[in-house]
This record gives structure tokens, C-alpha cells and sequence, in this order.
């Protein structure tokens, strides 16, 4: 399959422009998947990449779960390892729009101050355009020699960001159909733009909305002010106490099954020469937060957090209202390591909100996800080849590296069909993911499909089984 | 003019149902002064008053301000008092509007479950049914009469509820128009339905909004969480603070001028029999909030707060979205008493809100009006007169009490007029005022149209300047 290898990049190269309207297409597909008002448009998501993936020889199809749909499709190949890809079809919502410099769902191929070429739009980073580069590798395959180099299943979601509770159930029900020697997940970063990385830790994460009621109605801070209870008061002293003064967790239990990080892997981060100064200074920050003496990059891949992801009561409109509002909301996530256990910590979370509340006062939760954090083996016979492609792509070393964000589908893939996921993608820290102007850097997008066509032929060489 | 006493109190009793659909046109007017969205509906308020004015023989008119408009109208009367009469035609805001059983800007007439009769809508209670007991009153005395018992100016505001910036400096550009014996405030309450009371202790008020902002952009909070600072964090922390453990103020100062209730109003207030249990209990509390050691009636009356109005920040919509927002919001009220300086306290808050900051975080504050307490007289003649009218008109001694709220015109009228203000008003602890399904009762309406008759004959008698 090597010797056709050359031919396909070349291919690739030469249809890059129409990759990029195809992407473009995608990305115009507004599947805000934890917003219940665009589930058509998740589902016209899925629909577009089944037929993409049928047009270039998958036997695809749209599935059905009880949320949003899973895309399947399953295309043969030569000797080699059966491998399963997994990208996801849904967005982040685009809230606040205004700052959205174009809109967020009209895809535009700017020219960066930095002289950079950027695709601009929601999700043309997470994950549209990184799922795309796995697509487009095996279109070109498929063009150049009929064929795809190695048997491939890719599995596409459209819950990823909306807790993906309906994963887990659709493996264990479709096992037969997803088995595969070892999967690969298209959802993680370079180390940086011209260095390619394999991602082996990442975070775990629970989700939880806790709404405190105090009185039954919203009251004047005249009539009543010093005399009712006002839950905003109670829902900042519960928040303000999760930390303590050197930024650790206080939930009784929390850090149970943090390890500290072996030396070696210490050794090698410290290696990589990350700026914490540029890293902060990028969005305007100069002090890291968070615990107290450890470098930025263990405290977001190797530390566990506690985060308040949004907050809300009473009046927030245009001038002034003297209200003690009824009740007072937040949205509250702690990113998980090692073996911490999720279901330990929310309910360590919850018991911890009850205590703290005042017997007039109610609490209650809503759990969004909950998944434990993944190490993966770092040396296995695909991974060294997986890292030997990305390598020859990008005439760099390719490095391991952790990532501090949640792929709860990484878990998922070990504990219900037992296979090791490689996670490997090509975003970059400045992608804006989850943020207004979100982008995807076109050398990301043409060295990823790039990388996914010499990936594809190295597992082909040999039994990495 | 007593000898027409009877006559007026007997049209306003036969003239009902048309002061209720005059009320009615008057709160349909959706003047929420605190949007700027809705000017327009201020206006049309404004100039329905004049009107109304104008047709029961005062020479009327809407003036100009920077802001919402004033309106002024002049009527000539018998020998007495002139006196300055005050209201505001503005409303709060209606959301949470779902809450609502029926459109806030369209009134109904209902009887509620313990049978009494209720007009419901936004601005029923605060202020629009309260000032129009006395155009009403003056209307009756017009109608059977042909004049008014005592000459009478009537000042009407549009920016009560959004921090009334323009009231003081219309009072001292128009001070010769303005010149009167003394003022009569009608937004306050009776003691209980069936007991008036005019209110001669108010609490002042200080508005601070303020914006913390930590990293330039929305971050993902697997990326950054860990190591970026979370601007909710920060607040939740500086809101958590301004109190401690016994409900006291934190702030530098905070206590200055405010002095321990006289014994001889403390014993009056006592004697009230306020039930702490139903007050709370009849909003679903149980447990008095606020300073410990100190009656739920002295704190709403007589002491200061600090309340959390409202808090914004991150994502709030349905699901969840992994965001470290980069700007975290919180509107803060405090209530003042006694001598408390509203600039100082001001000021001591930013000092504190700045002094909690992290270096790299910033802080934008925007100011929503200042107002001291205010503590008038009890043995004037002319609140003697007002009293024995009240008295004679419900069947029960008038009361001397205290009112949580701001009315900030009250301290003006003393500072910028030269008058002292008697605060007479009708309105009930149960009318929902600044929440869902605001209303009047109908028993406050036509007592209160009555009382004003008895009011103007009461003065007329003889001289209490």
C-alpha cells in the first residue's frame, strides 16, 4: 500500500479546495446538540455524513438512539489491523453571538494577522473539521487505488457536547457490528502548529446544575431585605467554599485516587518547553489559578478541577431591580484524573450543598454526564506507528502529550468493546473551541488528512494486532 | 368645606367602577422606565396623567428631563395648606413573566381566595393605583364641589424605579413652582388591611452594579481549567465576603451613623404584634435571615442590608457548555439608615471589591443612585390632621410605622424643597410589588380615594403651616 502512498497525497493536494467546500457544507449545519431546538439540524448532520461516507464506498447508515443520532459505516480493506475512528457531529451553542466576528454557522477561509490561513466558523475545529480530515484521507484513498488500505469502521456522534449519555448503551448494543482491533479518536490537539503529538491522558468530567430555592416568590429588597433569605447569598457561599485559600477541592473525598505524576512522564512535559507566560498572556491572564505549586501544564492535564461553568438569579437586564429573586442557579463541573470516580464526587458534591443549605432552603441537582479520567499504554505497536506516520508528515518528532479536556468516548471504548483508543487530532490551543470566532487552521485541516493517508497505509504494512 | 364631606365621599362611593376603568387604562401604559426600550410607553404615561389632570381643572403638562419626563399640575383650593403631592407613574420590569396568570399589562378585576377583590397587574400597587387615589379624591371634590378644599401641586415621576436621577435636579430648577407648605409621598403601605398608618421612617439606598472580568475571551474549561483564573470564582468569593457569620456587614464603615432604635419606638413597634412567622411563612420561610439578635420588624425597618439582586455569568441556557466565561456580574444593593453617607458606602464597596482582586482581573463598576434613609417628625399638626382622617375613615387608630423600602424623593423634598414629607399610601405586604401578579386590592383603592377626600377637608380646616 506504501507504494501507492505517494499518489494519494498528491491527490490529496490537488483536491484540497474541494475538501474544503465540503467542510464548509458541514459546518453551515447548526447541530447544537444540548439545545433541544436544533435537533433536526443534528439529524441533518448525521444524514450529510452517511451519505458522504456512502459516496465514497461505506456501507453507511444514520442510527437511531433515544437522543441525538449515531452515524455508522463500515468500509473493507487490506491486510491490517481493523481499526475504529470516532469523531463527533455536534457543536458547542454560539452564545454570546455578538462577538462572533462572522457568523457562526457561514464558514469563511480568512488570512490570519500572522499570515495564517484559518477556517472560521462553529465547530470547524470541534469536530467537524477534524472528523473531515479522517473523511477526506479515505476519499483519497479510495479515489487513487479503489480501495481503503486497511478495514475501517467509523462511528460518528452527536452528543459529544451535550453529555453523550446515549454512547455507552449504543456500543453495548451494537458490540458485533463495532468490533475492531483498536480505535482511533479525532478530537484532540498538536502540541503546536508544526508539531504533531498522540494524546495518552486526558481529563474525565461530571456535570452538574444545582437550582437553590428560598422563598416561594421573588420579593422586594425593600419589604424584606435583612429579613428573608436570599439564595444568591446562600448559592456564593456554597460556591466560594469548594476551594480552599491554596486553590484545592474541600469536597470530603474529592482527591481520593489522585496520584502524583510519575517522573518520566514529569520529565517529558518539562521537556516540551511550554510557556506558561505565553499560554496565559494569550487570553489575557498572567497569574495561573488553581493549586497552589504545580506548573500550568500538570495542573490541566494531570489535576483534577473544580469549575462554576455558569451562574444565574434574579435581575440581570438593563438598569435596576430591588428583588430577592426566588431562586438562584449555577452550573458547576470538576474535571476528573487517574481513578478518581465520578459517581463518588457528585454525590460528595451533593451531600456537601445539602449540609451547607438552610433548612428553609431546597436544593435541586440536575447530573450533566459524568465520565472518569483515561491513561492510556504508550507503548503499543500502533501507537509507535501511529507516531512514525505523523512524524514523516510533519518533519518534527511527534510527541505524547496529555490533554485537559473530557473525551468521556475514550472510556467508553475500553470499558464496553475493551479497545485502546489512540487519540489523535490536529487542533491547536489558539482554536477559540467552545468560544466565539472558533477556527481551524488550514495547514491543521490539510496536514490532518495528510496524516490520517499515511497512517492509514503504515497499519497496512504489518500486524500491529 | 367638611360641610361637603359626606357629599364627595358619596360620589366617589357612586363613581367607582369608573375610577377602576380609568386605573385600568393607566397601568395598560407598559411604562417600565428601568428598559430604555420602553421610553416610548413612559411618555404615553406621562401625557395620560396631564391629561387627566387637566380635565379635573389642574393646569397640568409632561416636562422634559434628561430622562423620563416629570409631570407638574397646579389646581387653586380653599384656604389651608398648599400642599405638594408626589407618585410615580413607573413600573419594574415583569419578568420572570411566565410566572404570571394573566398579562401584567392588562389589569383585571378578580376575588381572590379569602374573597377580597384585587385589581392585578404590573404597577396596581407600585405606584399607579396608589397616586391615582388622590387624582381621584381631587376628581370627587371637583365634581360635587367645583374646587378643591386646599390648593394642591402634583408632581408625577417616571424614573422611581431606575434610580431617579433626574428628580433632584428638576426640584431645584423648578423650586418657585415646586414652593409648597409641606409634601404628601403616597408609595407606601397601611400597617394592615384594615389599619392605615402613615410611614415617617424609610430606608435609603445604594445600587452598585458591578463586572469582573478575567481572561480576554470565553475559554474552554478543559483547555484552561485548572490553570486559568474563572472570573464566577472571584465574585462568588467577593459576594460571599460583604457578610459574616452574624449576618453583619462586612464593609469598612459600613455602621457609621447608624444609631440603636430609640426605646420609646421600639416599645410602639412592639406593641404592633408583628408575626415574624406569618410574614416569612407566608412567602415559604421559616428562619429570619440577616443580623442575629435582632426582630425581623427592626430589620426590615431599621436596619441596614447589603442583598445580592442579581448574578450573571457563563452559560445558563439548557444542557451544559465547559466554559470559563471571561466576565462574571452581580447587581448589589445595600439599605440605609439613620445618618449612613450612600457616597461613602459606595465607595468603601469598590475599595473592597478592588482590594479582593487578582492582579490580572479587572473590575468595572456603574453606579445605580444613592439615597439616605430618612427620619421625619411624629408631632406635626399636619400629620396630626392626616392621622385623625385616616383614623376616621378605617375605624381604627392610625399608626406611626417604619418602611424597608427606598423612597429616595422623600430625602429630596427635605433637602432641595425644604419640606417635610408625610408618607401616606395603601398599599399591603401581600401585593407582590416588584413580582409576578402584582395587585391592589380593591378595599385599598376606594379606602384610599376616600381617605385623600377626608384628607384635603381635614386640612382645609385651619392652618398647619
Amino acid at each position: 500500500m506504501t507504494d501507492c502512498l505517494d499518489d494519494v497525497l498528491a491527490h490529496i493536494d490537488a483536491d484540497l479546495d474541494k475538501s474544503i467546500e465540503r467542510l464548509f457544507r458541514l459546518v453551515e449545519i447548526e447541530s447544537i446538540s444540548t439545545d433541544p431546538d436544533y435537533a433536526g439540524a443534528c439529524l441533518q448532520a448525521a444524514e450529510w455524513l452517511a451519505d458522504a461516507l456512502d459516496a465514497i464506498g461505506f456501507e453507511a447508515g444514520v442510527r437511531r438512539t433515544p437522543g441525538h443520532p449515531m452515524v455508522v459505516g463500515r468500509a473493507p480493506g487490506g491486510a491490517g489491523p481493523h481499526v475504529l475512528f470516532y469523531g463527533h457531529y455536534d457543536v458547542q451553542p454560539v452564545d454570546p453571538v455578538d462577538l462572533w466576528s462572522s457568523p457562526p454557522f457561514q464558514p469563511k477561509l480568512v488570512t490570519a494577522a500572522d499570515g495564517s490561513k484559518q477556517i472560521v466558523g462553529r465547530g470547524t475545529a470541534d469536530d467537524k473539521g477534524q472528523l473531515m480530515t479522517f473523511i477526506e484521507a479515505c476519499r483519497a484513498w479510495k479515489a487513487v487505488t479503489g480501495s481503503l488500505p486497511i478495514p475501517v469502521t467509523v462511528l460518528l456522534e452527536g452528543e459529544e457536547e451535550s453529555g453523550g449519555h446515549n454512547l455507552a448503551p449504543f456500543m453495548e448494543a451494537n458490540k458485533q457490528e463495532l468490533a475492531a482491533d483498536f480505535a482511533f479518536i479525532c478530537d484532540t490537539g498538536m502540541w503546536d502548529a508544526k508539531t504533531p503529538a498522540v494524546t495518552t491522558m486526558l481529563r474525565g468530567m461530571v456535570g452538574e446544575e444545582i437550582t437553590i430555592t428560598a422563598a416561594s416568590r421573588d420579593l422586594h429588597s425593600g419589604m424584606y431585605g435583612g429579613a428573608a433569605r436570599n439564595p444568591i447569598h446562600v448559592l456564593v457561599n456554597v460556591l466560594d467554599g469548594l476551594r480552599d485559600e491554596t486553590g484545592r477541592v474541600t469536597l470530603p473525598g474529592f482527591y481520593d485516587g489522585v496520584g502524583e505524576l510519575p517522573e518520566a512522564i514529569k520529565a517529558q512535559w518539562e521537556s516540551l518547553g511550554f510557556d506558561e507566560a505565553a499560554f496565559l498572556g494569550e487570553v489575557g491572564l498572567s497569574i495561573p489559578a488553581g493549586e497552589a505549586g504545580r506548573s500550568v501544564i500538570e495542573k490541566i492535564w494531570a489535576r483534577p478541577t473544580c469549575e462554576v461553568n455558569g451562574i444565574w438569579g434574579g435581575y440581570s437586564g438593563k438598569g435596576f431591580k430591588t428583588v430577592i429573586p426566588s431562586k438562584a442557579n449555577a452550573k458547576v463541573s470538576f474535571r476528573l484524573v487517574d481513578q478518581q470516580d465520578p459517581e463518588a464526587i457528585r454525590e460528595s458534591f451533593r451531600a456537601y450543598v445539602r449540609a451547607k443549605l438552610p433548612a428553609d432552603c431546597t436544593v435541586e441537582f440536575i447530573g450533566h454526564g459524568g465520565s472518569p479520567g483515561v491513561r492510556l499504554p504508550s507503548d503499543s505497536p500502533a501507537l509507535v506507528k501511529t507516531r512514525d506516520a505523523l512524524t514523516a508528515e510533519w518533519g518534527k518528532p511527534c510527541v505524547t502529550i496529555g490533554a485537559g479536556g473530557s473525551i468521556p468516548v475514550a472510556g467508553d471504548f475500553k470499558k464496553v468493546l475493551g479497545l485502546d483508543a489512540l487519540m489523535v487530532g490536529f487542533g491547536l490551543d489558539d482554536d477559540r473551541i467552545h468560544s466565539p470566532n472558533e477556527k481551524y487552521n488550514l495547514s491543521s485541516y490539510h496536514g490532518g488528512i495528510r496524516s490520517w493517508a499515511r497512517i492509514l497505509a503504515a497499519l497496512s504494512e504489518g500486524s500491529v494486532k
